[in-house]
């Protein structure tokens, strides 16, 4: 199913705006750190999002093509090992130049002529390659807001990104736990990309699995839950965790999920509003997936599969018009709005699975240097499914496939239990 | 279903008289090195065979026990934090004392003990853990041998572990590769324990997968196949590889499996009778899991699922009383015997596949301390199968699931090829 | 002897906003970058400079001072273990706020309070510790040039610090290397500090050293001379080097001073006001200690003592006056102007000494915190003498010692050659 | 001044034959491991000392000398670059091959050779050779020593070196510490060689110096004096240390000189005759560079520098005959026996001087391939003087000067205190 052109235009234009409309909260100092290898600056997001536009679409298929720098090629490669060498991922927060207005100069100068090719009339190779550069685009949105939280979040001064979000919903009276059964049953899993306007080729392809009767939990673990688990001394029980878990714990002496901290003896949380004390009612998030395990172990229940999950998402597809998504301003997560059913499948946080990233049966990765996109990592990582309080609208659906490796916590990853039935 | 006493008794005899038989070729001064972490010294793995018995059955079923040592419970823990502190693993090639005649002192100690036990006619429980620490020595004399070949074969002198081995047949005659298609459906993986003499924990409980039509390789990929990925530069091109094997190759130079050396234009590789040039017939062996899937893209294949390689094991039991096994007196793989079907499931190489090691539906780690032996380390490893020319004989099945690191290459690991149809 | 308080008013206010000049070309994104850590950020050499004269100064000095940030107490701390604690020195980089503008802000505020103080009469204890804070901030000009140079001579787009600086001087007329010998006897070495204006606590005090009849080279060592040192292999063989200068060139894979870099079979070096291909005639500059010990061995030759560089410079400080220091615009060694001398003593280079950094025979280090200023360094760093073309032009003496690692090449470091006789 | 024939083969004779005797009290075990870099194995120390007179003597100067093993050169090379590649360092404890009898063998026909060779009358090159490869050997007796105490000694069992050890004289009636004035002026330091039968290059040539009248401590620093400093919480206080004294104590979590440890309240000293309760009126020992240095701080001394140890040590050479060395067979310092003057200059503990390892004015190395024994290592060392308990008896001297890195504990380092006057 193609789009109409201006269709297109539009999208093209609305998702290159809102990535640098994410930007206008910051000084030009916050546009170049690199607090951590995986926390990249948001000058080199915006780099890298235009950059795949011109390796991808504008070099290939505009004749005669001038690049706007063509060191660039090289500057803002991410991972492509088919375009080329690139500068070291690790020492991306050095490059003090090009600076933040040649940046944005190179946006300009790539979307003009981006824009130039979809007034054209794109072929369908181009409008494919335009579409997935948008995805694209969107994932590196939520990147710039995780990475800008990292940055910020471990500044001494914390200063807020921004101090106009809207606070996220805080509701007590119904935080019941519970937890729902579902029938087990031959399940289809995956997708087929004729059958929708855009999938991941990781989401590829729809394929048979068979699944156990299983409970789900009716919503998110919460930070009280959690606090309890730190009172109970769970991170000094070596048991309760996988042993890399474990090493994990004491190789950087964990005590808590990422961004909390204590004043005397009141917890707080860092958030991209600033710092708060420490709400019990909202998710838990900025775990890593030993923490996810280890606590639902604690619990007496387990993670879910990626395919359990997938098997009551895919009949709930349309909370996520009600989803806590990067646009509801909040850019946090909220508490469950519907305790009586499943909640928060989209939103909010990403839930770890107990799932590794692998490819499907059948799996096939995209043809040529795009190849590269997704299949490569399929090892060492695990599943996280549903979206966060970050990710864009219209981004996120029930076969959406992320990944992590199981130490990460700069992400906002929380937890959703499972239980055998 | 329990054994009668004797038959334990002689069980148990038999195994630790085994463990140290494999010593015999050694030289005082081979017992004791660690040449990396993960390759421990023979005399560790003869103390901490013994330990297990001492921790797990003696100290908790015997009235009064005295310990060998009071010290050795700290020395020969290798990672039960339910036991309490232990020696840093990758110090154990320090520990010049104990001797290795005190060691063997400590195992006489222990061994008479436990014959004792097992005279005046154990508990269920005890028969239970004694028939463990027997499956569980069978194991470590695996990784005798292969550490002891790590050992001998990174010394520059390059010495024979023994020269009078029965060499591995190499027959060309029958070499085609074949892929034979197997029907999908839906599968029953794992066992049920009360179904069967003995299984670890990880391989339980049985339960249901499905899986699509498939079609697998008929024997193991050999060194000839190997060194053609090898010639076509398969070890210079990124877009074979996964991304973090891709980084293995880069950062430790890998230009061919372990053991390979070139003399020359001469490729030869060491075996446990001393260096040998390349037989181009054989199975290729010591590859990390990043190796082998990447001869498998490049081969246009891909490896089995664990589910996939069970479904052919289960009905193929039988061969393994023609295995190629430790008991072979052969310590190296040798080529497939019967090419018109599938051949060498068991023995020669354990055979990588795809799945991740993770827990089964339903997995109950065992009770207390013994909880530690298997379900911890169950990220970021990938499942082996089907046991090696260095696995015991009684110890091999189609349900068995053994799990290294996917950049481990000092195992007996091979390459089973496998194909969507 | 003390200065009139409107003297030190004067050279307070241009001190300080000499710092600030030196930053007058920067764009807002290169005051934050850490190269390496060694290469602090300019926005950091600006705080902690002001940090000085705020916590030696202002806390202890002027009543119910109130700071200008209390959190700056730690973030600004360079190593002062008196102060407390301090924000690590590796992760000065991910300091994306304060933001220019609000150091810029600490600058004016702390600026205002010291000049009231001046202006009220400053005792002597603190017109010592101005004095002492304003050489302080000397030192920091010459980092801030030397770690920006790191920073955009490490980027690959090589953008110039400057464009419009005045090319050194490349003269090849008179290009003899003489070398001149000087008689020994019983010298005089470093300082009384009521001798002087002002002196380091390392330079003291004034005693007796006996030297032996020696040779020194007329200049540096020219990029020519060193080229041909290249171009001989030096890097090749092992016996011209120290066994940890060897390791370093191993290590690090060296075959050429910092910034140099071939064009096809050119070679270029990085300055200050770009890259710019390979002058001859100019002193090679930015080698390790190694590299300066290789070359004497190779040139049959050996680096001076501190003590053989003192006697010959204390004859000779008249020549600071027209020196190649930081304010002759240049930023980068030009050639000798007198060879029929001893020339290029002070400015162009730091030159390498055969001597260790250890304290003169009866040292004292100033009293409280202060003392941690010089003398905590005093192990495992070699001295350097002379200052160099960025080293500010009141600053340098005959007495003066510098102290870097012997591995270190990123400051402004040369060769002077001497000689047994 | 030459040896005659029969007194250079008694002395080759007798110190091959002291190193084997030195392993005698060892189990096979032992003479393989290398529980940290620096502690090499005992069967290394008896190859390696063994292809010194192999590499040096026989190939050189035997007509068609055929070597024990080829490939000995390449694994029992120190770190001579001019002989060829070598195995890695780090990697000595790795090699169970060749066996301990192997290495005896090799001994055996060597020994045989040279024997051959100083029958026949060796030229004076081959004697120089002989001397020095003896004087080599008796630094390795000391280093068997010293790297045994570290593996034995860092083995959670603990065990003794040799159980009949005389036991060091532990005298507390006459413990005062004194300081004994010298006179300043200027001094000779260092040998020329053709005054003495041997000297290593390092203490050549023999050179003026100018020292200051200065105050030397009377004995050695105790146990006693030691372990008041640590309760005082000289660990914990960093403006006691040098910079990189102090990183060393945080890194590694120093409380005590190494081999000591605590039970319950009592301090404990593990020594060659094994552990023992600490005896304070015993000399401290197997302290770094740092620790002596933090510890004259704290006691408002200082160290000496390596002169003025030399002009004290220069006139009390006769106390070398009665001092504790290695053949007095305690293996450990004991108390001062006279402290009405200095005493324990030579033997009990080496003692760290101020001075950095760096070459002698005039200093030339060994010509060839031997040039590499001492110069090249004159980088980042601090010189010790004086000799340990477990130096060999014919091999101290005042002019020798020992050389190791400031944070090095495992050598018997002491302190002696010096003051300026």
């Amino acid at each position: 199913m193609r789009l109409n052109k201006n269709q297109l235009i539009q999208n093209f234009v609305e998702v290159r705006r809102e990535t640098q409309c994410l930007c206008d909260p910051l000084e030009i100092e916050d546009y170049g750190v690199q607090p951590m290898e995986d926390a990249s600056p948001p000058k080199w997001h915006l780099a890298h999002t235009t950059w795949f536009f011109e390796v991808f679409v504008l070099k290939p298929h505009v004749e005669k093509y001038v690049g706007f720098n063509e060191q660039y090629k090289y500057l803002f490669n991410s991972y492509y090992d088919g375009v080329g060498e690139r500068y070291p991922r690790s020492a991306r927060g050095n490059l003090s130049r090009p600076t933040v207005a040649e940046v944005m100069e190179y946006r300009s100068y790539v979307d003009q002529k981006m824009e130039e090719i979809l007034l054209a009339g794109p072929s369908e190779e181009i409008e494919r390659l335009v579409i997935l550069g948008l995805e694209h685009e969107k994932q590196h949105q939520e990147l710039i807001l995780t990475d800008l939280k990292f940055n910020l979040g471990h500044n001494p001064l914390r200063p807020a990104y921004r101090n106009n979000l809207i606070p996220p919903q805080s509701d007590c009276s119904e935080s019941n736990l519970d937890f729902i059964v579902f029938d087990g049953g031959m399940k289809k899993t995956g997708v087929f990309p004729r059958e929708v306007d855009f999938c991941f080729d990781n989401e590829t392809p729809k394929h048979r699995v068979w699944i156990d009767e299983f409970a789900i939990a009716s919503r998110l673990v919460t930070n009280g839950e959690y606090l309890h688990f730190i009172e109970e001394e769970g991170y000094k029980k070596p048991t309760l965790w996988l042993s890399e878990g474990w090493s994990s714990v004491q190789n950087e002496h964990l005590e808590a999920p990422e961004y909390w901290y204590k004043k005397g003896d009141v917890w707080f949380e860092y958030t991209l509003g600033g710092g708060k004390e420490l709400d019990l009612n909202l998710p838990v998030t900025h775990v890593s997936f030993y923490e996810a395990d280890a606590f639902a172990r604690w619990s007496g229940a387990r993670l879910p599969t990626e395919f359990e999950w997938e098997a009551v998402a895919s009949t709930r597809m349309i909370e996520i018009n009600e989803a806590n998504l990067m646009n509801s301003d909040r850019l946090h997560p909220e508490s469950a709005k519907n305790v009586t059913d499943i909640s928060q499948l989209f939103g909010d946080c990403w839930e770890w699975t107990s799932s590794n990233y692998r490819p499907y049966p059948g799996y096939k990765a995209l043809e040529g240097t795009l190849g590269e996109y997704n299949g490569k990592f399929m090892s060492n990582q695990m599943v996280l499914r549903g979206g966060s309080c970050v990710t864009s609208n219209n981004h996120i659906r029930d076969t959406y496939r992320n990944f992590f490796y199981p130490a990460d916590r700069w992400q906002f990853s929380g937890i959703r239990l499972a239980k055998d039935v």
